[in-house]
């Protein structure tokens, strides 16, 4: 179960030769062991206009309230715009770590103070900071199978050996996940329990409670990735890790989804001892995060109906969801199976046995459909049959073609 | 000459018990490596209203362009703003990336290619993603003596051994320089040729010329830290490290300076190999710095006259240096004595010997003036008798009273 994380990986990631490139420099042991992000190569690609792409992780640009966050920040730069545009606080803008605070009240009934509360440039950044403070190199940090590439990647660049745990429809499986953490030397448990990216999957509440009994008394500190949580469709949510285990979890979230990503905001809500340890790597990290955008996403906040605003995109995703279902139920070729997330962003499709994601990859870029093969998902070298499809970031005219042309790449793979 | 770091520094950051207070958790050993940043505890100190503040490094705030900001910030998210608000790419925006390129060419006859630049969430983020592709624990960081605060903490992280090459008015101690470097083991030389961070000390040409001499033909790769080489006085500057040793040097850059730091806008530039590693590590960091506001920083550079607002901001800042130099000729007392830099917005001021700066830091704070010891510049626990001044953030009444108060604050300790 514990491999090294490279092993799976080379074969995938096709960059240049290290050899050859780097002959004059020498760089840092874990950069060869840090994968170079697969989606982001993918997307290079991808990017040609024409190209239908079920492979990045956008949200619907439509659902940018441009207008709403241009008035903010006509509104901070006229009435503030000096200290706006000035050094700012470590810790970052404390009505925004308030507003965040105020509605983990609202929503999850959870009580954290805005001091723990530190704003990240995306929630990425809340990986890299919880990496640095936490892993060191052969430190276990178990992940959920398939895991989250980017949490991968970044974790990787701390040299941990990882231990996934295989996701089942309620969750990780729990004989897996005690197995894992039997012993009590795991650092961390890494895990997306809303809609989790790639497979979709949303712990069940049964299921929540067990992983954190395994968890408690334990030492390990369970890292909850809740990017998703918010657009659950059925606009409510399990109680997180965070409310079993408050001083054991360690909460990240974003306003990529529900806000804009372009404007690289975050936030990672941990217990005080560790956000003492979080303060000062993200000090040395890059002092804090771009002012300016704080300012404007606390300013727009102040000013929107964010749960208006959420429901609207809840219902476009599930639309857009509800569509890419109905063309896989009318076009996929048997065998051929997905998930039917509650929320998010993303489908996870299964091929029939033996069908490799890489070739439908290739295949598909020819008919100009992009998918994401989910081989980079896996810390150990599986999923070689696996797809992720974004939904969120085409409209239902390319969906419809795309699965269309999808299905027919599959099928004449498999016949 | 080869001291841990943490040796100079434990009485000077006063963070709490690190064993009382993590007794749950078991944080990374990286972390019991990196202080918290002095400055940044300081500041909370002297953030009262009513203290005049020479202990900060933030720049003149009323030089900071709000209403062109402004104006590009309106512009973008009008003609844009879906785009502006989206996910982008790693390296950077491409434009903003040109801009950079063509200054170097322009300010400093330096051939770069956009390619070998990659925008960060500003200068000191280039420094953590340098630090993650370069330094393995126990590697060696040759490091000015006095250095820069914010490169120690950083480089810290990835537990370097530090070597401290003595600073003299022409720049780094030729012969410490040719010691350092001795045998070639040593990874990163770190030093700020222009106006540096402590000191405010210029590197003559003929230092540069000499170090590049001694550098060329090892490993050690030249990390040259720029922040300050627009703030020149003269509105000139000595051919820059990279001019010498282009494929052994990497440059770093900062619009925090020349047009606002809130916006956390940086860049690294690097030959290719090192750049390919620089995108793989600032992927797994933040994904991409923050998009909206380098469009709104490049789209505000592409409609104003920068070599116009820079001699404005230069002109200010000779005029803030003179008047503190003048208040401090007419009241510091025998055997205090400071730099005169070339630019940049600090002094350095070295106290009669046995007088300590950390005194000197109370008794002023208790006169409503706040200085920075310089200890947390040095590395091997020197530097008890120096203090570093700003002077970019206050004004010409602030700087006559507050160097009053530290004057007569010197003269009791000495007297």
């Amino acid at each position: 179960m514990e491999r090294d994380f490279m092993a799976g990986k080379q074969e995938v990631v096709h960059t240049q030769d290290h050899e050859t490139l780097c002959c004059h420099y020498s760089f840092a042991r874990r950069m060869s062991r840090t994968p170079k992000s697969f989606i982001r190569e993918i997307l290079k690609v991808t990017e040609n206009p024409g190209i239908i792409s079920f492979a990045g992780g956008l949200p619907n640009p439509d659902l940018i309230e441009v207008g709403g966050i241009a008035e903010a920040a006509a509104a901070v730069l006229r009435d503030d715009g000096r200290t706006a545009l000035q050094y700012s606080t470590t810790e970052g803008y404390l009505p925004l770590r308030r507003f965040i605070a105020d509605r983990y009240k609202k929503r999850l009934d959870l009580d954290v103070s805005p001091d723990e509360i530190l704003i990240t440039s995306g929630s990425q950044q809340s990986l890299d900071l919880i990496g640095k403070i936490l892993i060191d190199p052969g430190d276990r940090v178990a992940i959920e199978r398939p895991g989250y590439l980017g949490a991968i990647q970044v974790f990787s660049l701390y040299e941990p050996v990882f231990l996934p745990v295989e996701l089942r429809p309620e969750g990780p499986d729990l004989f897996a996940f005690k197995t894992a953490l039997e012993g009590d030397t795991v650092k961390i448990f890494y895990g997306i329990p809303n809609s989790q990216n790639p497979s979709g999957i949303t712990y069940s509440e049964e299921r929540r409670k067990e992983c954190a009994e395994i968890l408690s008394g334990t030492r390990t500190i369970a890292v909850e990735d809740d990017a998703y949580g918010e657009l659950q469709f059925s606009g409510s949510s399990y109680p997180p890790f965070k409310k079993y285990l408050p001083d054991q979890t360690i909460l990240t979230g974003s306003f990529s989804k529900i806000l804009a990503p372009g404007m690289r905001l975050g936030w990672v809500c941990a217990p005080p001892a560790v956000m003492e340890q979080l303060v000062v790597a993200k000090q040395a990290s890059d002092l804090h995060t771009n002012y300016l955008s704080q300012r404007i996403a606390s300013r727009y906040l102040s000013e929107t109906d964010l749960d208006a605003h959420i429901r609207t995109i809840r219902a476009a995703y599930k639309e857009q969801q509800n569509c890419m279902i109905a063309a896989m139920e009318a076009e996929m070729p048997e065998g051929v199976t997905w998930t039917n997330p509650e929320g998010g962003m993303f489908i996870w499709v299964t091929l029939p046995a033996g069908c490799s994601s890489m070739d439908i990859f290739s295949d598909a870029l020819k008919e100009q459909v992009a998918v994401l093969p989910g081989i980079p998902f896996y810390v150990d070298g599986g999923g070689k049959d696996t797809l992720r499809l974004n939904f969120s970031n085409a409209h239902a005219g390319q969906i419809i073609v795309g699965i269309r042309r999808l299905s027919r790449v599959i099928r004449s793979r498999i016949e």
